[in-house]
């Protein structure tokens, strides 16, 4: 998918730098990346996708064969596609670690480079970052939701492509998925898998409990089976019959799935015929078209439901899929900047946020200044690349993992809540607010 | 991305596929991919994905390191794992080609091959075939609201990561997008590429006027300017009495661009600013959050507005971000299979489209039956591979683009609407109504 590829991008931003590249302008930039609004109903949001964010600055570059077509497209000139020829991203950034909790306005991460550099990566940096942090959100929703059920991502078919599918399982597990079915996942970065069997496996069989028997004994340490091909109860009494031969033969039937009609009621008819005949142990997995909404309802409605496969509606962020959120130029040659649009107003320089606990470790507010504010507390935002390179090795995804669920314990309740609640207090510090005046004064804006 | 990488699967696609290599089962299948039910508010889809699913197909293989990666993860055995180091696709396909209009349960795609191939390759054609086609089909909707004026898609920074981002580029040029703003696409596929500027260019500059005129200067033939940064009306005057100036030095304005704002009121005041100093020629464009309701809204507003930029809520699909569709196993080993899961009861066997016109060439009705039913007028499904090697050369997207927007044409007036009318007919052929009962006979529910 070319993902290191730097065409990957907007056709403006190569319109901008050869127009920076004319001018000779390529002083020092600061772009941050925020999201300005909170979707509706959301209450929180979590950071992720640094790491890929990092892979990319590290390694993007561009490739002989995509400067000759620049060179061929008729859209720019030769020595500006020399100019191109060993470009790097050689900048720093600060950013918020993946799985910290944020809020609107707040900046996840912040790159200070020359012009050139920065300007140029906005296209892809966004697109990792929203994604991402979309789906980690909406996964923590459905983790506050499942009360400590396992929860695996089943999404990747009905992903927005390879790239969504992969990334939305690493996304989900970091905000405290069990894991993923998505197998390339596991090989890369270790996520844990979880699989059961395709309706087709049963129809592919000449009977339903041969499908069962077979699927057993290829699997004799632990299986799970679908049951509801045909009639999901008379699966489940099929499947009990089986169960005292296959276990004669050392084949352990882990759990069943559901996957259609009313969940909560086939799970309470499931449970009661393998608790009668004897198979209290067989788990109930539980799988379609799921949010955190309807784990919610199955599980409040008291359904024996054991663990649940969530897919499309989480890695699609289906009800809210994506982030009003933007990359902006915060600063230049040492000035600080402000977009003035309509709706659009954001806030200047170089900023931070300090997060004030209760005496419980629990957020009760945060602080929105500038960096380096004498007023300071423990930044929020912090160094992850200087002059292109990593500072250290990346943290591995079960130390993200385990700072996503310290963050989550650490939401107040009203956070908690699937419903919204008003707005997580986050001042804007004077000094920020005088920031902003001088910008405004700048540009000759003094409101 | 890996993207003909076979780990990029669900683990089940694996364990189900030992299961069958332990049972030496490997008759020929008969996979169908079709969409259940049209996502509300669709009244029609577009297919989309064929030419991706076939590189997929032809190009797929297991690598050493995955091989090796699959032995040692400690969910298979050796001799399964060694049966996979010479897997490839040796099937048949028939489709419908890209572009072509499809209600539900018509299959867009028919894979006919060894159980093992056809299942293994289940999720990446999900992935792939879901992704554009629901892409497609929500462009298509933008290019009835907007009346030929020009669209551009913009989305690439929002969409659900890289691939994501380039396949819809692919995806809209094909429902009749004019082109897109991602430089990768134009590469790869030759979509025209269209690029205006950022806020941040104009924010770089000490002055709105000096960056209009230093990025018209760097792309005398025609630039874009953008014009809502600090004041949308202001920036129209600043650009109107830069115009003769910059004509004098043979740099012409083609467009500019409003990104914030009441779009319509602002368009209006700019149309008037400028026809009134005599730049009756510059163009306006509009972006920021449009769909085909935006867009359709602002033409009966009738808003001076030249050509959209879409992006965001075109490439997520964002109010129907996925398709309820499936790839089910329709035959096997010669005889016919159905699911009948609660909800999501299929259609069994090879089957087939076919379709109606009306004296004016508009489509007035489809028939759903079997292959090689005697009554059968022309197929909407045809060959695309056999024994896994692509009939003929892909047809590119000029074709196929060609081919979507003459399918455009021949909706009838009611399905063109935004609004949900109606379902469109398609009527199941009594050949296919006496396979269904076949199959369920065969698996014991004659209904």
């Amino acid at each position: 998918m070319n993902r290191e590829s730097l065409l990957l991008t907007d056709l403006y931003q190569l319109t901008m730098l050869q127009a920076y590249h004319r001018q000779g302008m390529n002083d020092t930039a600061v772009f941050e990346f925020f999201v300005r609004k909170l979707p509706e109903g959301r209450n929180f949001l979590v950071a992720a996708g640094l790491e890929q964010v990092l892979d990319y600055l590290e390694e993007a570059r561009f490739s002989p064969e995509e400067l000759q077509w620049l060179r061929d497209c008729g859209r720019f000139r030769a020595d500006f596609v020399d100019s191109l020829r060993d470009w790097r991203f050689g900048g720093d950034v600060d950013a918020l670690p993946e799985g910290t909790v944020f809020f609107a306005d707040e900046p996840l991460l912040r790159v200070v480079a020359p012009l050139r550099e920065a300007q140029l990566v906005e296209t892809r940096i966004i697109n990792l970052l929203q994604f991402q942090t979309m789906v980690a959100s909406k996964a923590a929703r459905c983790v506050l939701a499942a009360q400590d059920r396992l929860l695996v991502d089943f999404g990747l078919r009905r992903a927005h492509g390879a790239e969504a599918g992969l990334l939305s399982a690493r996304a989900s597990y970091l905000a405290g998925f069990g894991g993923t079915a998505t197998v390339l996942a596991g090989m890369r970065w270790g996520v844990p898998l979880f699989g059961t069997m395709a309706h087709s496996y049963i129809q592919a069989h000449g009977s339903e409990s041969g499908a069962f028997e077979s699927f057993a004994r290829s699997q004799p340490a632990s299986s799970t089976l679908l049951i509801d091909t045909y009639d999901t109860e008379q699966g489940a009494r099929k499947l009990l019959d089986l169960i005292p031969k296959l276990a004669s033969q050392g084949c352990h039937i882990g759990a069943v799935r559901l996957d259609s009609g009313d969940l909560g009621e086939h799970a309470r008819r499931v449970r009661a015929i393998l608790d009668a005949g004897g198979a209290a142990q067989v788990r109930i997995l539980a799988s379609g078209n799921l949010d955190e909404y309807r784990i919610r309802d199955l599980l409040q409605g008291g359904a024996p439901i054991d663990g649940f496969g969530v897919g499309t509606r989480m890695n699609t962020s289906a009800d809210k899929p994506y982030l009003d959120c933007a990359y902006k130029l915060q600063e230049y040659a040492g000035l600080p900047r402000r977009k003035r649009s309509e709706g659009k107003l954001t806030w200047p320089g170089r900023k931070q946020v300090w997060r004030r606990l209760d005496a419980d470790g629990r957020l009760c507010g945060d602080v929105l200044s500038v960096a380096g504010d004498p007023s300071a507390q423990a930044d929020l935002l912090l160094p992850v690349m200087r002059q292109g390179r990593r500072l250290g090795r990346p943290p591995g995804l079960a130390l993200l993992r385990a700072h996503a669920g310290e963050q989550l314990r650490r939401l107040p309740e009203p956070l908690r809540r699937l419903e919204p609640v008003p707005a997580y207090p986050v001042v804007v510090a004077e000094a920020l607010q005088a920031l902003a005046r001088t910008a405004d004064r700048l540009t000759g804006y003094s409101a």
